[in-house]
Parts: structure tokens; C-alpha cells; sequence
């Protein structure tokens, strides 16, 4: 694959493609990032944009993994020490999960985002920026008696960050493109450049293919589970035999192949005893697509291979949980 | 006039009257402030606040002067080092007023509002904090498409500054009060005491006796007019024979003698020749105030006096002035 499309893969989005296309010309010492709020466990929204990261290391970027603690701080996640220590948690398990440890650079927000420079940026963006061009950039629209003045600023301080971390390229969810929209508008209001950004897209609630699998609620797949529980998750999903099922509902085993499974494996081996036509083997997502939508691959071994598939990719981010758990 | 008096002269309100008299019981080492963004020539505006500064020094408490640079630059007001150069030149023209120089800390924002622990705190409040809350305390409220997320931040950050300046009383023109109520609520949000506050009333419009007399429109005065500047100001100031004009409007000549000039001389007297009655002596204003209604003072006199004590009060400052600007 040639790095373009390597960078491009699975991204639902991106800001222009001319940029990102010049980025794939010549991406050596080129920086990618994504911003977490430190969290013991890894979900499946964390592995959705590590996968990206992944694609972009190998497409021969540089990868910044930004730990916001200062937000996390804010949001009553603890001192900064035990936020500190979630977050080597989540480093470890990021590590573990694939990401290349010599070519990711872990930042934590308060080591750039208290200093003086940044804060008088931040007054500066402040005062660009109306009231209702920030309200938009939130993640979730709020009226003014519920939304508080920070969910104002904190849009600002994704903007900064995308200036002081020295980025190439902004990644995230599709619900970050707002920010970076905002991002893209105000970062030349301060004289900075205007990045180009790319978002993964989001993956169907698991047993319903309905709206978007959180960690917050409904089912979610995250490295606290174990290969029982991962086998009852995707045993109970919602699979119909397309990838288009009715309505606004998305196939979720199918998604999860297409993130997760292929972008990490050559080939996908489903295993199958002769007397139902022996074990199908699969180099791109598109076969197996084909086959679960003609009947040849039934929704139950799909379910069996991706849970089988999935068991892999978090075992050994499982294993370094249960390490540091025990250390602690 | 005792402490507590002293404290009360000419203040419109303070919030709470028992706490001003706790800190009239003990005023030694107590800490008072105003905030004024640099500007080059003190007016009306800033002398009104002045006057009650340099009442507070007299009843014993320290003074402190916060010069607001960081505001100043955000509003574009120049570089840090020009607007320094700027609020020197305040500061002099302050000590030239009358305020007591050792009794006075004049402390730049940006020797506090952009250390780490100041930004930390600030994100805080905006955390605590709704945004109809902060839009409520913005001194002109403003809609979405006008207001800039600054006019919701700016106000945290004077909450704050009450706070970082280790303050036991928030003085401020009566524009303040919204300011000052929000940090009676929001500063125990961060386990913060509650401070008192104190604010000087309005000065009307010096030529209709409407609204408020404003540095940026209509007539006002200021350090840099000549003795004839003032004389022809107040000369055609609005000044029934009255300190109760009708509507909502108010009598300036006799706010600019109660506010200004009693506070600031023992005795006032209106020179006039022999054949008009000789001259007049007041020890207060009421008996000015007095005089000018019962027709025993004539207006055109009440200005004259009015122009020539002005003129005293503001010549110490308008020498600085030109001493500062012989000097650059």
C-alpha cells in the first residue's frame, strides 16, 4: 500500500486531501497526533485512532500522543500524581497494543499548556473568537445554563495544542472535526499555519448497529475484558447478513473488521470443520463482506472469527493491565 | 471622620456594610484595590477612584494599584514594553494626584495572570462557572455573535486577581459591581474567602447632567487640559440651580464639588467681589449644596470655584505629564 493510502485508510475524513497528499510526498519527520484524557483501561475509541497511528508510523510519520491531564485535572479525575500514574498506565497499554514506542513522543498537556506563552495565546484566541463560533465548536451543543465558560476554552486550548505540539496532521473521531474546523479558521487569526486533520469514523453501538459505541454506555470492547467476555460481547452483536442493514443501522461486526481486524492482520483465516465447507481465509475486508452478504460466510463464524481477532489485539495491552496492577 | 467614615465617604454602595466595618475596626495591613488598564493620561474616571484610594490610605489600609498589562496588550494597545512604558506614566501621575507612594504597591497583571498556578485556577472558575452566569457579569451584555469568549474570561480573571493580590477590599466605579458580586459567589467555589467591595458612584455627563461622564465621548476631564480647558468645561457644564434636576438627570457641577473637591479641601471658598456679597466658605458640601439652591450661590460662581479647584487637584499631574514627555 503506498503511504497515501496508508494515511487515507479507513479515514472517514480529511482536510483537504491536497495537503494530506502533500504530506504523503514527504512525511519523514512529519507529526501526527491524537489527544486522550488519561484513562486506566483502553476502549475501543482509544483503538479506533491507534489504529490510525499505527497506519501513520508506518506510512513513516512521527506519531505524538498528547495525555491531557490538565483536563483531566479539571474534570476531577484526581491530583495530578494520580492522574500522572493513569496515564503510564494508558502509555504502557498503547505500547503494547502496537504503537511503535521509539517513534511516539508521549506529551503531557500540563508540561506545555500552563506556560506563559500558551496562556497569553489562549487570551489571544479568546479574544478572536465569538461566543457562538466557539459554541459550535463544542463537542456537544449546550445551552448557556448548562454549558459552562470552559467548554468554551477548552475547544481553544485543542487549537493551541495543534500549534505547540508542532503537529502536521490533527486525527481524531469524527467528533472532533468541529474543533478542527475551528482550528483551521483561527490558527492564521495568530499568525500560526492551518493543518490539515483526518477523522476515523465512528463504530455502531455493538448489539444494536444504533448510533455510536461508547464507554460510557451499552456494550463497549476494551482491554479490561477477558476472552470469555469479548466471545458473550460479539456473540450477542447485532450482524445481519449485509453491510447495509435498514435505516440509520450500521453492521458492527463488520466495522470492527474493517478497523480493527484487517488494518493489523495480512490475512484473516476463518476456522471452519470441513462438514460446513472448512476454513475460509480472507486478504481484504471486502471478500469477507462479500461472502457474509451472498451467505457463504455465516454471521455466527463472523462473530467467531472477530472475536477470536480481537482476543489478540488486546491480549498482550491485557497482559501489561494485569502487570501493573499487580505492581501497584 | 472616623475609619469607618472615611471608608464610606462617597461611596454609592458596599457589599457587605458589616464586613467594611470589620475592616474599619482593624485596618492596619488590610489590602485595597482598583484595577485600570494603562492608559496614558488619567481622566475623570480614574481620579473619581483615586480619590476614594487616597481616602483608604488615610484610614490606615495599604493601597494597591493594579495595573492591567495583559489586558492592554490583548486589546491591542501595544507591545508589553510600551505598555509599560504607558502605565509608568500613569503610575507617576497617580503619586502626583496625591496618592502616598510608599503606602501603594502598583503591581502589573503580568507579574501574576500568567503563571501556572494563576492559568490552573482560571480553568477552574470557567469550569465552575456557566456561561449566562459570566455573560451576566460582563460590563455591557452582549450577544453570542458580538461577545467574544474574552468577554466571559476577562471577568474569571478579575475574580481571580482578588485573590492573587491577597486582597481585603474590591474597590471599583459602580460598572464593577457586577464583577464584584461574581467573586463573591465564585471565589468559594475554589475554597477562596469572599472579599468585600466598595464602588464610587457615576459622575453624569458634565454638559447635559444625562448618563455618565466617559473618557470617550462628550466633554471630560482630564490631567492633560490647561487651566483655560477646564475653565471653559465647566464654564458650559449643566448646573440648574438644583441638586435634584428633573428626570434622570443629575446636577454634575455639584457630584464634581462632593466627589472631587470636598474630599480632597478642608475648606472651599467661592471668591466674589464685595458688591455680589463677598466671598463664600463652605466646610462641607451639603453647605454648598445648600447655598446653590436657596440662590444665595449663583451657578456661574459655583463653576468658577469649581474650575479653580479642579485646576489645583490636577496640576501636580499635568506637571508629570510634562516632565515625563520633555523626558522621551
Amino acid at each position: 500500500m503506498d503511504t497515501y493510502d496508508l494515511i487515507m485508510r479507513n479515514a472517514e475524513e480529511v482536510v483537504t486531501d491536497e495537503e494530506v497528499r502533500e504530506l504523503a510526498d514527504d512525511p519523514a519527520g512529519k507529526r501526527a497526533y491524537v489527544g486522550y484524557e488519561p484513562s486506566g483501561v483502553l476502549h475501543i475509541g482509544h483503538l479506533l485512532t491507534a489504529n490510525k497511528l499505527i497506519d501513520l508510523q508506518e506510512a513513516g510519520l512521527d506519531v505524538v500522543v498528547l495525555l491531557a491531564d490538565v483536563h483531566a485535572y479539571l474534570n476531577g479525575k484526581g491530583t495530578f500524581e494520580e492522574i500522572r500514574d493513569t496515564a503510564e498506565r494508558m502509555k504502557a497499554q498503547f505500547i503494547a497494543y502496537g504503537l511503535e514506542e521509539d517513534k511516539t513522543e508521549f506529551v503531557y498537556g500540563s508540561s506545555f499548556q500552563l506556560e506563559e506563552d500558551y496562556t497569553l495565546d489562549l487570551h489571544e484566541l479568546e479574544l478572536s473568537t465569538t461566543m457562538n463560533r466557539a459554541q459550535r465548536a463544542m463537542a456537544e451543543l449546550q445551552s448557556g445554563e448548562t454549558a459552562k465558560v470552559s467548554h468554551l476554552v477548552y475547544p481553544l486550548m485543542q487549537v493551541l495544542d495543534i500549534e505547540y505540539l508542532d503537529l502536521d496532521l490533527a486525527v481524531g473521531g469524527l467528533d472532533q472535526r468541529k474543533v478542527h474546523m475551528l482550528a483551521r479558521e483561527e490558527l492564521p487569526e495568530l499568525e500560526y499555519d492551518a493543518r490539515p486533520c483526518l477523522h476515523t469514523p465512528i463504530v455502531a453501538d455493538l448489539t444494536s448497529g444504533e448510533g455510536k459505541m461508547s464507554s460510557s454506555e451499552g456494550a463497549t470492547i476494551s482491554m479490561e475484558d477477558s476472552t470469555e467476555e469479548l466471545e458473550e460481547k460479539v456473540n450477542s452483536a447485532f450482524c445481519p447478513p449485509t453491510r447495509d442493514p435498514e435505516g440509520d443501522l450500521e453492521n458492527p461486526v463488520l466495522e470492527l473488521f474493517e478497523y480493527h481486524v484487517f488494518p493489523r492482520f495480512e490475512t484473516v483465516v476463518v476456522e471452519r470443520p470441513e462438514e460446513y465447507g472448512g476454513p475460509l481465509s480472507y486478504e481484504a475486508y471486502d471478500s469477507l463482506a462479500d461472502d457474509l452478504e451472498s451467505g457463504e460466510l455465516h454471521p455466527a463464524d463472523a462473530k467467531g472469527t472477530l472475536a477470536s481477532y480481537l482476543d489478540e489485539l488486546i491480549e498482550p495491552g491485557r497482559r501489561t493491565l494485569r502487570e501493573l496492577r499487580a505492581e501497584s
